[in-house]
């Protein structure tokens, strides 16, 4: 089993297979927008690695999806990223707003890279920083989510 | 085709299946922990689809997946909308964080309801507000953003 992201053993969590949702910190996106797009890039990357690497995709699933979301300042580094992870035959999307409400149409906002590999994945984006909070919307309990375990679907 | 969201023409954008990610704004969480659980709905909800009604998801992926982010006010109205989707026979997911980081272990922290047709899901979302940052995360050039088109994939 491949590590989780972080070294500390508290938030350690074991996977092999994940997700890195990655977004643009310079746009003016709120929570329900930027929660919109992170969706978007979930779901457009895993229907990418579904064609070129499905059993990836099936693994990740049964793995219970883990994912992270990690941040980049500005749409160049953004391109890079994603850049190098097609390079590498991993499966990516960018994603693109289309404007009509807090962004000009058009705008690059996020990219969703796996899943795939965690040793893949972070030859990309295993030094990205994890998109946090900021200001009064900080929670008092704030603590790292790096390796925290994926969420769960209730079966009721 | 249904209509959109909104009844402002320059946001109306039609489409026939959403799918409606219902977020509790009780807890307090960061900006990537909301959009991690989000899109961890989306993911859930659309695998739901794909089992219980395939059509709907393909149909909906082929419209650009339209999706929206919707606020409840605490745990019981967002049990009651995941039950209300289950009864119409709708494809819904409840997300539960495992905790470690900024959440109990075992919280609830979203819904994840369609893809499903848009007058399915109005049923049971089509009375919530969307989610909205607030305080100074709000951007300054905010507008609505209900009706307007979903984001769409850059093809590189």
């Amino acid at each position: 089993m491949a590590e989780g992201d972080s070294g500390n053993p508290e938030y350690e969590y074991k996977y092999e297979y994940k997700q890195v949702i990655v977004v643009r910190t310079d746009l003016a996106m709120g929570k329900g927008k930027l929660a919109a797009q992170a969706a978007h890039a979930a779901v457009s990357a895993l229907k990418e690695a579904e064609k070129m690497r499905p059993d990836w995709a099936l693994k990740w699933l049964s793995e219970g999806q883990p994912k992270i979301v990690t941040k980049v300042g500005g749409l160049e580094e953004l391109l890079r990223r994603y850049e190098l992870a097609r390079s590498l035959g991993l499966p990516a999307t960018l994603i693109v707003d289309r404007g009509l409400t807090q962004l000009e149409p058009g705008t690059i906002t996020c990219a969703g890279i796996g899943p795939a590999p965690v040793n893949e994945v972070d030859k990309v984006t295993g030094d990205l920083k994890l998109l946090r909070c900021r200001g009064r919307e900080r929670p008092a309990r704030w603590r790292p989510t790096a390796g925290a375990p994926p969420p769960i679907e209730l079966r009721r």
